[in-house]
């Protein structure tokens, strides 16, 4: 097993970590729990590999079904603790979420696109399981409308390429681009960055919809 | 026409129905309801089709489509009866959750991934219509909280490998594993088995996500 | 650049807009907003394509990209004249939905499907974008409560098939279909003309789900 095999484990139980709290805080049986938390952790990669006309990677391979089960069980033992590690999970899902966004990245150049449908990509596969998880538990998409998030993977995305244009290797450029998505992450939140919203437009614009 | 399509006919119709009533209840005009009703019927094996990466069964056979239509008019016509029916169509539903995850386990074994994979896409066949028609009608999704429901499709798809690993023919081996989601399905709805939740977490879990 | 792909751009723009000043009155961050523009704009094609096993139509020009961005610049700056602008909207909206139809129909004909399929991915194309939009802010999707929406899709798709087996050439048959959704949209709005509702069936159908 090599070291991105553990980073990728530690992401993945992060998200499903992550969808598991959140369907328990909506009193879910454990199976819609294990459900919410599964999408969460491969509905980013899924959407991206349905559109690049890939098998979604989650069926080649057991462990991402494995993963969420032990988050599941982890989850049901340490039911109290899991609030008091709020920190920590932040800290996992930010890893997550980096090194989602440039495994994104590299499965579309793979499949032969332009850069900015791989920029777009490592986006979907960083930021777009979040959003799956909230329309599930019937909340508005949280990555709409609070923090840096989605905002953290396309920047990323942009990092990777400009490392590659400056000729970094392979392996620099993963690792810089992934730090770039971390810490735009962590600092964003750190420091209570947010993008403006547009909330001072008419408050109903369904009429022309 | 054969007698599995017989059962695939009725499990449409009933699944149908379902997605309308539901549907009818939110003020869905007739369209709409049509919709909410084909969804139900067809989202769960349009799902599995698209990651299995097959052509949507429902746009092979003009069926799907003209089955929901009679559901609608159907329900536009029996309202008042539809509802003294209750026990029928939930006799119906539990006969088309049999059949569609034994379908599910078959076509995903034709495209050649392995067991884990197939009782997955079995019980995406069976649950994942019900889930998609919560969705649209902007409720969380009822087999997250309810019952057991999907849980019976991913035990019903374990019987089906247990049938065939101790040798029995392809045709008996479809039979009991169908006749278990549909007994699983309602002896539990009979005396009230459900999963475990998980309300007892913290209420607010979003923090970290 | 054709004049097709002028009206291309102006219901991609009108799509976009109206995806937008919905999240803006959900009070969505920048990010958000355009994620719910992009969506509105390409949701329907989107589904449409992965049905149909083609690569995303977006995915292979970057002009929907841009266009969405400009449509959340537009929104941006215009604020306050975008709610003056409704009925303005309202016919690019129209004209969107019209090209979107037939661009679907055709799209699914060089596919090799069926009349009926072909319809059905023509009213997807134009029709479930706003659906898309609509889960997102987790609202219950509009077109399935209000107006002519899809069904003036679905007139089109079938005034296309009219049209062609009367021997009438492919561009007229095209302005033909394009014109019934445009007219059957606009003036069933203007007139108040909608489809029944299901609303006398009982409140709660959700027994036998």
């Amino acid at each position: 097993m090599e070291f991105i095999d553990i980073i990728d484990f530690i992401g993945t139980f992060a998200f499903a970590i992550s969808g598991i709290r959140l369907a328990a805080a909506k009193n879910f049986d454990w199976f819609g729990a294990y459900v919410v938390g599964f999408v969460t952790a491969v509905g980013g990669g899924t959407l991206r590999d349905v559109m690049l006309d890939m098998t979604p990677f989650w069926m080649e391979h057991v462990s991402y079904v494995v993963i969420t089960a032990l988050a599941l069980v982890f989850v049901i033992i340490f039911r109290r603790h899991v609030v008091r590690l709020d920190n920590t999970f932040f800290i996992f899902d930010a890893v997550g979420i980096a090194l989602f966004t440039v495994v994104g990245v590299e499965k579309s150049i793979s499949a032969g696109f332009p850069v900015w449908v791989n920029i777009i990509m490592g986006t979907i596969t960083g930021a777009a399981g979040g959003m799956f998880r909230d329309i599930f538990i019937n909340e508005v998409p949280l990555i709409f409308r609070k923090d840096i998030y989605a905002m953290a993977c396309l920047a990323g995305g942009a990092v990777y390429y400009l490392c590659l244009w400056t000729g970094l290797p392979t392996v620099a450029t993963e690792i810089v681009a992934a730090l770039s998505v971390f810490l735009i992450r962590v600092l964003s939140v750190r420091f209570g960055i947010s993008l403006p919203s547009l909330k001072s437009i008419e408050q109903d614009g369904r009429n022309d919809a």
